[in-house]
């Protein structure tokens, strides 16, 4: 992606926070067909790869050989940004409209696991996660559904790894402005609830 | 994508909005570099072509011949569905955590111009239509700039325009639950302020 650099996001911290903040990804590749991309939960395992499922009824286990070259998009918040945010618009109207947005885009080469033992630990350790956020001392587990159920389920996914090759994040959040003008942007975003964005912003002022 | 019937948005009314309303699309493209993708504003001109513009700095356009396929994904709000958000779960505990989304893939041919009419007409389109829907009558003019800044502006970027060769639109919103599970899910998708997402399925459940 075109990422100049003052809007590379260099803090590891922040970019595996994108990843568990905004986990459904696009998974896109290039196959016989085209380019297909397929939007799904994943998560991070270690520094090194993302896992997670896809329904065995998706051709994208089929379209690609273990070891094939994909992007994962993950995508956080993003804003419209109207000169009129800008206080120091009247003094030059030198701005223009833009957009502020975070992403993170990871190049992996994926591969699918069949193995029942492979599905049973990465639908555990996504609703553990995800129940966990959501539910806290009241989350499902799977352990509530009937033992049938849970084996015909898992017979209909298929696992996934992809070992990560490189990651390039970008952070476009008025970086490149003076400090008043990009302050009024973080009041805007804030006021639309864009609370992630505002909140990156934010510490982006602190440093 | 993968597309089960019953998640197939058939409404192009709804399709044209969700482009309307998510106009930060991911143009993705196989280059010689491998997958890339891009996060830019894009519109629709009519039903037959997307428009935008990247900056000149972006090798988009150098890495691209007019008329390579792109793949532009539109996305709409998601949301996390836990089990405990269905009414029926204590009947039969027959459940699974999923994800809910919309998302628009549009496939097509990209070709960029370079002349300052084209670069002027889109960026005055785009100006226009979001300046109208964030700042109403105080919407910022491209003419309340210094002309000669303009200009320099409009120096640094490419217009594009991809004519669209097919899409396919998915609304996975719990349309496959029974009623009273569909609307716990329209419940707490509401309460987390899922405002867009929450109208498309009270729209499903009136029909």
């Amino acid at each position: 992606m075109y990422l100049p650099e003052h809007f590379v996001e260099t803090d590891p911290a922040e970019v595996a926070s994108l990843i568990t903040a905004f986990p459904l990804a696009a998974i896109v590749a290039q196959t016989e067909q085209g380019l297909v991309a397929n939007h799904i939960p994943v998560m991070a395992q270690g520094e090194t790869a993302l896992i997670g499922h896809i329904a065995l009824n998706n051709d994208m286990h089929r379209l690609l050989e273990d070891g094939a070259p994909v992007l994962v998009i993950f995508r956080g918040q993003d804003a419209y940004v109207s000169p009129n945010l800008y206080p120091t618009k009247p003094e030059n109207h030198r701005h223009v409209p833009t957009w502020n947005y975070q992403v993170v885009h990871v190049a992996g080469r994926i591969s699918f696991q069949h193995d029942e033992k492979s599905k049973r630990a990465i639908v555990g350790r996504l609703t553990r996660d995800h129940e966990a956020r959501m539910n806290g001392d009241a989350a499902w587990r799977m352990a509530d559904a009937p033992r049938d159920y849970m084996d015909a389920m898992l017979a209909a996914i298929v696992a996934f790894r992809i070992e990560i090759t490189g990651i390039a994040a970008k952070a476009k959040l008025s970086q490149n402005r003076a400090a008043v003008d990009h302050a009024g942007v973080v009041d805007s975003v804030a006021a639309r609830g864009l609370d992630n964005m505002a909140a990156r912003m934010r510490r982006d002022s602190a440093d």
